[in-house]
């Protein structure tokens, strides 16, 4: 149960070369791959002469070859040639919408006449000379909104990443949870707290001392259909917090694009984007190690807790005042999904 | 399909240290623990607040501590407290009763209210200083009535450990099988024998000659659920046999707790307990080394039997006078199971 | 869906030692041994006794004993004798018509009245000393009729193994298919072209020039249930192809025998035999290592076409004239099929 007619994350720009990429969104089969000029296009993963999955195959003159018997298939999903064949009433494929911005490429796995490319969220540190990004990408199995959960409660900090951002003061703080149309804001601040140790490293990183007080701020962003942006920082004590002049402050932007594969999995693509020092590759490279090892301890308990809920399909969980984030995520996502239904 | 209102071994003691352990039985996932005292409990393995196995949190202040969010879960299976929120609503997860005793720990995974543990079988290996215990735990994917059927018919042993406890003397011997009310007792003796190996090794290491005649006994004992205790031993000829004194014989009793996990998989406890050198480590490691090779090889048998009356599930099997012990021991399972559904 | 009256290779002679083989076949869970003869026998690999697979046995004098318990079983399926038991009454097993020939164990899975020796299909270079032959075995997670057509249009080479038989030529050229009783012959010829690097290969240890044109030929023959041999070939251009005089050519018998595992696996005997050279071993190992290289190619495309035709199974597949080899050889396995299932 997904949204369908909206824009996913399939894969990280780098991710594609010069070879076809198969993979599933969304329970379809999809081949990803460019054309000559680059332009990315995404199909169904199946040539309609046999079968065989196109992602197999090669890309020759702007067009995707199938590497059994050499159909050759355009990015529309109709065949344009075959040796000795004449290809005019072959079937053709389903196309995916899709369009490559921000370092990402981005399908849409329902009705292509809704597409519309204006629709991908606006992301300001992917543009801006300001910013630096570093990421990665993590095949989980589990529920896409069993991640949701996890990114809209950050109490789980605490617990699951105890060594690293994890620190008492997060379950002490209040926890504030507002709708937005279609967004739920989750915000928590904490003030005049010793910085843990991955916040320690960034205040050095950032050539500020990290041996005193802060204030320290979680403001996560859900945005449909499983977009989650944190932004996170601490400040100096006592410079007035999240709005604090940079000189004061280490932040960053957390971003997790949740694209769900089947019903139980995911592909995770998570990473940080920094507005201080962005020219410096080495720290990119440090912090996107760092953030790699702490978002890897969440998989257990998520695969974990997926397998749970499918021994015990009947259990209800709770609802607590933590939970409301990824409580009103879920409403909205059933409303775009119930939307679809009816239209 | 097994008795529920029963109390099988979860797992030895040795296992359970600070941090819980989780452990399918019987079908039920459930977490084991030790409180501050070192008392042991066991929970079904699922948090009530978001479905996240306990197994994966720790223990504090004798509470078991969540590791997704931090609820503090006490021993009856109610929640202590999490931090910022009010328990007193929340649900409750079932308890099972567990109790530790002879290094191992006991579980009952039927109703609670039926469980006593005065009903846990007296050991008296387990307790006297006159005898020694080694032993380990394999998992194996099979039926437990199977490895029941395996351990009440000894003629295997000339086929499955030809190298170590088989001999053609094994399957010449008569067997003999009696019920006594809940237990089976199948026994065979041999008379002027040579022995194998692995009783070879063990006459030696009571100071006894290795190279003469010698009686051998094997007397299996099932007791409901499903644990087989078998005596086993060799005399020097013409003592007695199994009665004959101490200073011509050496004997001992093979334990064996199997635990069925699921319908078609088993944890096997299993061990040997003797009454000769008991204070001789170096000799406990080494009969256990030895045991733990030769028990290890029935388990492929007796998985690829599992598969295979999965594949043929209209088959009878045939009941030969060796296959007594089992087929009795699976009336009183039988009996037993019919019981339970009735109450 | 196979058809079952028919002869299927099982193993070739040198896999089967000493020690019984089990191997599943058309579905059927099948053990093959060597009495003390070496005459080969194949029953169902389930031991009436408990159900142990017997393959985990051994052989004594020429029957077949269970390695769980020591029912020792005849070449017929029915016990022979067990340790302390009559046998006379013990319930049989079902034995499969086998044979070995040609460096092969063949097997009838189907109705064990309607076998006949003298239907194993007659192999002229398995038996002649002017030829020698090279081969092996894959385990491949597809139908088998997807490697029929797979070896029936060999436009694939194109493709999958471009890089060593494969060439542009092969799909330039026009492909015949003709059906001849119940086997099914396609055709390509390729006049004037250079040869692939495999060819090269062959024309050099034929000690040919391979820097010259050659005329090239593969011819396809499929015959019931599922083998194909392909007659396939280079010669000097200009000498008449593949009627050219020997010494102008380097030729021989791609051997394919496909036998189902399961619906959706095979065991696929591949080999080649070459009537240049026969007492050249290092020859053969070097042919036999290259073409393994080659066939494993497929493995990857069949097995993940299986997996298409399995998520998408209202597709219909095209029917091109290169699919028609194997269209003509599934008409005529599935009136095998709707013969076996009248009679």
């Amino acid at each position: 149960m997904f949204p369908k007619n909206t824009w996913y994350v399939a894969c990280a720009s780098d991710e594609l070369d010069s070879k076809p990429l198969g993979r599933r969104i969304c329970n379809e089969s999809m081949v990803f791959y460019r054309d000559g000029e680059g332009k990315v296009a995404a199909l169904e993963d199946f040539c309609p002469h046999r079968g065989a999955p196109l992602s197999l195959g090669y890309v020759e003159d702007g067009l995707l070859v199938c590497g059994y018997h050499g159909l050759k298939m355009n990015c529309e999903g109709k065949a344009d040639s075959m040796p000795g064949q004449n290809v005019k009433n072959f079937s053709c494929i389903r196309q995916f919408p899709a369009h490559e911005r921000y370092g990402f490429i981005w399908v849409w796995p329902g009705a292509a006449g809704k597409a519309d490319i204006a629709t991908i969220p606006h992301l300001e540190w992917a543009e801006s000379p300001d910013w630096a990004y570093g990421g990665g990408l993590y095949h989980i199995q589990c529920d896409y909104r069993l991640m949701v959960d996890n990114l809209m409660d950050l109490t789980h900090e605490t617990y699951v990443h105890a060594s690293s951002i994890g620190q008492k003061e997060i379950d002490e703080a209040p926890v504030d949870t507002r709708v937005e149309g279609e967004s739920v804001v989750t915000s928590r601040f904490m003030e005049n707290i010793m910085a843990p140790p991955f916040w320690q490293m960034a205040l050095e990183a950032n050539d500020l001392a990290s041996d005193v007080p802060v204030d320290r701020w979680q403001i996560c962003r859900f945005t449909p259909p499983s977009h989650v942006m944190i932004e996170v920082g601490v400040a100096h004590a006592g410079h007035g917090g999240y709005d604090a002049d940079h000189k004061h402050k280490a932040s960053s932007v957390v971003v997790d694009f949740i694209t769900p594969e089947t019903d139980t999995s995911i592909w995770y693509f998570w990473g940080m984007a920094r507005d201080f020092k962005p020219g410096d590759a080495e720290l990119t490279a440090s912090i996107r190690e760092g953030q790699g090892k702490i978002f890897a301890e969440d998989q257990e308990m998520l695969e974990r807790q997926q397998q749970n809920l499918l021994a015990w399909p009947e259990r209800r969980l709770m609802k607590l005042n933590i939970d409301a984030g990824g409580q009103q995520s879920r409403r909205i996502i059933n409303k775009l999904i119930k939307a679809e239904n009816i239209e």
